[in-house]
């Protein structure tokens, strides 16, 4: 029987990809549902090429237009939030591909789960904010999220099914972003321009950025640690600019197991939905000879993004969901030209040491988190811009 | 209950090493058998220490010593071949360790098989003379023979179960051996001291000859495919001087799985011992960031042993056991110091161009070509003499 998949983010970096592998896949893949923001154009192409019988854009208007063009075909529209948690819990999916940015993703996430399905997950924010309660829930068993973020399917990938009591540490692997070799001086001064433009990866902005402040790697951390159960002093990061070794994973008997492959986020998804056989792929391979392997520990001094990540997990409750939302703000405030780009960790910080924690929060307190963490940003953004 | 292990070769470089695995392992692993060539002395002592009920010498005098030693045991001591047999099929074990060095290993393999026993090898000729017919007698199922060489360690690992058509490419690592970067035409000249000066692992000399003139990897390669079922021209060899990636496998998907680790053989000795779980150990750690990787193609002109292994598997039948028989007869000839180095090659690729090449051959032709094959050698050699 074929694999049904709601595709959730379909215009997105991500989203795209998931349809080309969902082409290269072949039979015994259908798409089932579609969702998307407010591009109905690419969208209306989607559908006609993929036919799903419900297609979600989250803008009204958006929905509208897409409803209008898909007038000759027998394909459900609906908008707004709701839109989402429907093709989040659709009846005809097994599989659902959470490829949302940022906070956005957690209640389509949680509604799938709710509803049996399996998810397939892009959005990192997701476990960022929620994977304590996901745990806590009993959602992060074995199998029912599966990792498309390519560090996080290595490290699936090099467990093959162990256990977590088998892990001595976890090695995130992390290219080191634009900025490896900057002088920290000079960091207040980088533009937007520079954040993005990533050395190995070609990506959304949100985590371009994030990838050049090495928030990235430190919402990985966070991801890993619930996703695999393993305790926050025994997961590691490891500068290897290469982008070859997509993670590893040591072993208490002193192993060390890696995954390594061209930088291509096509690989990771496809994984995911194949899983657990392996297809071909016509993309290009990984030369094994082309470079060197590198692996430096990071220069926490430089990038402390990395450092509030770790700090935000081991207050626990209700802190990553402010951390995240504070970086989300100062992202966007840093590519609008409204923030240098060493005061995104300094935005940050700020919201952080002002917040109450609630422990083993229910989803409203993560939202109140969320919503008081990015209202604090912009006071803070304001006191920023005053200051300077 | 207790893994029960047979140890063949107890006192070798691998079967030391065993014993300090089966030592940190703990309750759980118990010998129940050790063989060994002459060495009565340290097999009185290991007898004493791990208490089996068989111990066997080849050399028939040394047998008797050590039965004298142990009057005061309840531990049956036998001699000769017979007695490796006896132990290879020892009733009372579940898993037969087999390190001896050579074709010698052949027969106990092949005796513990035919008892039902699992058999953890490490002595690769075993495959290399005897794999096409292991094969053929359907011994080379999934789980019958564990690897304890790193690199087969490490592609099992790299494989996590999956089968061989999921396999596009095995990549075997070498390290190069001590004479990586000297001048081809200097290598007429190295002693057996060079060639025993092993850059990374610390190994018998048998074993640290081989992988000086790369044979040791041309044996490997042959090994791979019979244990892995992956034909001949999907297996490659990449020369990785810090030997700390143990080899790779590339899936079809383009995904690449590698095992890494310090050169510690005990590592794969216990990986075979506990598998399926993996048990902490103290011995050193790898440092990831101690160096960087490099992989580069083999120089097959150099070093053309390599090519003789991949020719004596395509020519098939008897040809590798005629390979490998004359590679004996060339290192011990060379430690000896009546062959020069590079005339190790030169030798075997005589040998090989005149054997007729008998197929699928019973264990009877293939003892018969590997004594050919010695005497061919013996032959060759005061040919080579002579003229010099």
């Amino acid at each position: 029987m074929a694999k049904r998949i709601a595709l959730l983010g379909s215009t997105g970096s991500i989203g795209r990809q998931t349809l080309e592998v969902i082409e290269n896949l072949g039979k015994g893949y259908r798409v089932v549902a579609l969702t998307a923001g407010s591009n109905s154009r690419e969208l209306e192409q989607q559908v006609r090429r993929f036919r799903p019988g419900l297609a979600v854009l989250s803008n009204i208007e958006a929905a509208a237009a897409l409803e209008r063009g898909l007038y000759d075909l027998d394909c459900r529209v609906e908008t707004g939030p709701e839109g989402q948690l429907l093709a989040a819990g659709w009846p005809e999916a097994d599989l659902v591909v959470v490829a949302l940015v940022g906070f956005s993703g957690f209640f389509p996430t949680l509604a799938a789960l709710e509803a049996g399905k399996i998810v397939a997950l892009a959005n990192k924010e997701v476990l960022v904010v929620g994977g304590e309660l996901l745990a806590r829930k009993g959602f992060l068993q074995l199998g029912q999220i599966l990792p498309l973020d390519s560090e996080h399917s290595a490290i699936w990938q090099c467990l093959g099914g162990r256990s977590s009591d088998q892990v001595r540490r976890i090695w995130l692997t992390a290219s080191g972003g634009p900025f490896l070799h900057q002088d920290a001086e000079r960091l207040s001064r980088v533009t937007p321009e520079d954040a993005l433009a990533h050395p190995t990866w070609k990506m959304g902005p949100k985590i371009s950025v994030d990838s050049a402040t090495m928030m990235n790697k430190g919402l990985e951390v966070i991801e890993a640690h619930w996703l695999f159960g393993v305790p926050l002093e025994q997961i590691s990061v490891a500068i290897h600019p290469q982008s070859i070794v997509h993670s590893a994973v040591e072993f208490i008997d002193g192993t060390m197991m890696a995954q390594l492959g061209p930088p291509d986020m096509r690989l990771p998804i496809q994984y995911a939905l194949s899983y657990p056989g392996r297809k071909a792929t016509p993309w290009p391979r990984l030369d094994l000879f082309a470079q060197e392997l590198t692996f430096t520990a990071p220069d926490r001094e430089k990038f402390p993004c990395l450092e509030l990540a770790y700090r935000a997990l081991q207050a626990g409750g209700t802190m990553p969901a402010c951390l995240n939302a504070a970086n989300e703000v100062a992202v966007e405030q840093f590519l609008a030209g409204n923030l240098a780009f060493t005061d995104i960790p300094r935005l940050i910080a700020g919201v952080m040491a002002e917040h109450s924690v609630i422990q083993q929060p229910e989803a409203p307190a993560l939202e109140q988190a969320d919503q008081w963490a990015r209202l604090k940003a912009e006071e803070l953004l304001e006191q920023l811009a005053d200051r300077s």
